[in-house]
């Protein structure tokens, strides 16, 4: 069976979803239509998993009191890594305003069947990790269908998994994989915030050769 | 600064690609190109990552005595698998063909720098796995601008991570994410080898409301 073909026009759009991909931190607060969650669901199911276990769980978050849960958990995990940094690096920090959890119309947790029937445990015996990974692959393909519809994605890893995993109230044998805020960004760059806001700069690929 | 649209058409190709990437275990052996690849590790770059700390690094393996070291650390691992299988499952695991480590002619180890100086630890204090996903999303990223180049690529976890480690001599503070092979696949399809091999069967999104 012969695929399609994906001619130059269209490597150089998908350069550029990759460029101006961005982890969003401001949103407005328009809702999103279900079909359109329900679209990007169905597109991040087509990523890789190990063995083809398809390991990854959405959790879509709209109850208040939840979602509080969850604000709690990243102000305090928030406060004790500012406690960490030194002076000046912790007024940068506090000013990147990380969490876009109170504007993102959509919360999203991810979570991954730690030990998946699916699959007959192909391909992860030496390598638990890829089941993990399978559901990073997941969140990776939906960020990016969601940028291509309009939309950003913000990755909030400044939290205490336990205590999400106790708020969503989820299986016992999942993973916590990550917290996503989800919405209509409120500004578009090709630069990431942490480099426009002088945390961090870019460089180039690391490659070895052996 | 407004980004670039990105019209039905492209969402369509996109999801294509989604559709028709695949893991790729039969590969021909034409050589690729080194622009190729470097314009791969660049576009890999790309991805996201935890307070931008980029914590990929990429190992081309070419020395034939490093690749026959990996053959036999996947030849070793998977007749354990084999073991662990039903005698059924077993006939269909081994029928797999799992590795394209014979044919593919780029043979690539992706690892993390397991803690960072780039990014000053930023998001990843109370979930340092997300260095690890960090590094899993530049593959998946460089697996998608492969597919659309007309490449296959094929992960490679049955692997003792410690072994591939020794054989690479690479840093000791880095973490073994995975083993790639890379070439122009025999054939596309839009079903997984897998599912074809009838391993296994594709299931539909899971999702939780909260």
């Amino acid at each position: 069976m012969a695929g399609p073909a994906f001619d130059l026009v269209f490597r150089v759009q998908l350069h550029d979803l990759f460029r101006w991909r961005r982890d969003v931190r401001h949103f407005r607060r328009d809702p999103l239509p279900d079909s359109l969650l329900d679209n990007l669901f169905s597109t991040a199911n087509l990523a890789p998993s190990v063995g083809l276990s398809q390991p990854w769980r959405f959790v879509t978050v709209d109850d208040p009191a939840r979602r509080a849960a969850v604000r709690a958990s990243f102000a305090a995990s928030n406060a004790s890594a500012l406690a960490d940094q030194s002076a000046g690096r912790a007024a940068a920090y506090a000013g990147l305003k990380l969490a876009g959890l109170d504007d993102a119309p959509c919360h999203l947790a991810v979570f991954a069947v730690t030990d998946p029937a699916q699959g007959s445990g192909l391909g992860r015996r030496t390598m638990p990790e890829t089941v993990a990974y399978s559901a990073v692959m997941a969140v990776h393909t939906l960020w990016l269908a969601a940028r291509a519809a309009g939309l950003g994605l913000g990755w909030v890893s400044i939290l205490d998994p336990a205590r999400v995993h106790e708020v969503l109230d989820v299986p016992a044998d999942w993973t916590f994989i990550g917290y996503f805020c989800l919405g209509y960004p409120d500004a578009e760059s090709d630069a990431p915030e942490l480099e426009r806001a002088g945390w961090e700069r870019r460089q180039d690929a690391a490659v070895l050769r052996r």
